[in-house]
């Protein structure tokens, strides 16, 4: 699969190879006591590859060492708010290769995108057309569209969690105090449409004051993420959508930190100069404003 | 190397293998900024055998979700007694495949195994045929034996650090207090010689009330370690051998929770009846003790 990886530096002797595959051998046989089908698939193809990764880069001592402490720091940082291990399955790509697993394409479907560690449960419920911001900094953006199935039919009672971060880059849950904003649920109508007035949304950095930021900069890598809303979109009998909208003309959209991105995901958010009426009449006196439009189609269940 | 793993139920269309594979290529490409070439090539293997099996697997959301969170629970159980993290690099054989890659068979030196999680820094010295239980409870052994390189020369002043279970399975990081006991160092004499009081090693189970003895109960796996005694030695010039002994005829030795059993470090301890004369002297009054030769052969440094 990565023809170009570079190759360990002296050939390894067939003895010391043998005896490497045996204790590979030995740990894949402890598990032949496992009762759970699946969970021994699981831990049989991780074992594998482990090892397989310890010998293919001739992991050192020391080497072990950084990562047994590397995966320490992740988890001490990680908290009811913060989520490194998250993050760093993301920036690992691994959110993605799941998501890609997990989302065969179907028909005309959405795509899926990560899910991210910022989705909060009990979401405060916005009216048709009510504003998710809550007081969080930015500029207005109405977003609209519908919930159709593959076959076009519009999905009335669709509930559709909405949730970003302000316009300095911050979700709530990093503000460091309780208040929740920049995030709501809201149901389609009875013709499967939906209109709410979010944020429009900015480029950020992932949290990079802990590991996974220590990691992103001793690679090279950048922090940021391109600008997107996130969205999950459920309704019985469908496949549960988890994804972005992200915005066109953006610079970030071909190195986004978290390889979110899908072309079909991307959006037009057109800006509105200061003066121009909003839709639904809301008074934004001097503000520009901005609009976009997401049509969502959802799988049938289990496909 | 793992040709009777268990094949994922349905296959997957060329082109869903070719999006995921893409996603793959997308991050593998991510690390092409990065100027330490061996960071990039370890995090190119690790990205690499990462998705390969989360493919393989064709892990769920559900699942990927149980792996951040048990990652989660392993991160916040480690504090500075307790390394959740080391326990489960050594339950998964990465430690063994480590300390494999790493202790390249060389002529007759003793053969390393896993560091496990116990050892501590700063161990009390103890002379030559001085005891290290410092009130651990257990039988005492007598432990001798000769440090030496691979051409047969006595190694003066080889530091041995020596470490073990009482004869409850618990170390002194385990007891809940600033304790030190059944540990200590000492240093050979001019003709490379070592004696010292220790105890009998015993059986124990790995700290299994944390995420990796779930893991363990969830796969049918016994938390139990062979009877052991831990040596890490060090001299100038020569590489440093981490490793134990193990008791011979102890029922555990074929199912090491860490797979760290190797035929060359079963040792006969040959258990005394109470009344023996302790090969010092010492008064043992009316107690069994055992005694135990291990004779410890040096490899070159950067062998």
């Amino acid at each position: 699969m990565t023809p170009d990886l570079t190759t360990p530096g002296a050939p390894v002797p067939a003895e010391q190879q043998e005896r490497e595959a045996a204790i590979t051998r030995e740990v894949l046989e402890s598990f032949d006591g496992c009762t759970d089908p699946r969970l021994r698939e699981i831990m049989r193809s991780l074992v594998h590859h482990l090892h397989d990764f310890v010998r293919e880069v001739r992991l050192t001592e020391q080497e072990w060492n950084a990562g047994i402490e590397f995966l320490t720091r992740t988890g001490h940082i990680t908290d009811e708010r913060r989520q490194e291990f998250i993050l760093l399955s993301d920036v690992l790509g691994a959110s993605m290769q799941t998501v890609a697993v997990n989302n065969a394409a179907h028909g005309d479907a959405t795509e899926a995108t990560v899910f991210g560690p910022f989705f909060v449960e009990n979401s405060p419920e916005i009216d048709l057309g009510g504003d998710l911001a809550f007081g969080a900094p930015g500029q207005p953006c109405w977003v609209e569209g519908t919930v159709t199935d593959t076959t076009g039919k519009p999905v009335s009672g669709a509930r559709i969690e909405v949730w970003e971060a302000d316009e300095d880059g911050f979700y709530d849950t990093q503000y460091g105090d309780d208040r929740i904003s920049a995030r709501a649920h809201l149901f389609t109508d009875a013709d499967g449409r939906y209109r709410f007035w979010g944020l429009t949304p900015t480029p950020y950095a992932i949290p990079h004051d802990g590991p996974v930021g220590g990691l992103l900069a001793a690679t090279g890598r950048s922090p940021m993420r391109a600008s997107h809303l996130h969205f999950m979109v459920s309704a019985p009998a469908l496949r549960t959508l988890v994804t972005h909208i992200f915005v066109s003309g953006d610079e970030l959209l071909g190195s986004d930190a978290v390889f979110g991105v899908k072309e079909s995901l991307v959006k037009d958010f057109q800006v509105q100069p200061p003066g121009t009426p909003a839709p639904d009449g809301r008074d934004l006196s001097d503000r520009s404003w901005s609009k976009v439009r997401f049509d969502i189609v959802l799988a049938p269940e289990g496909s």
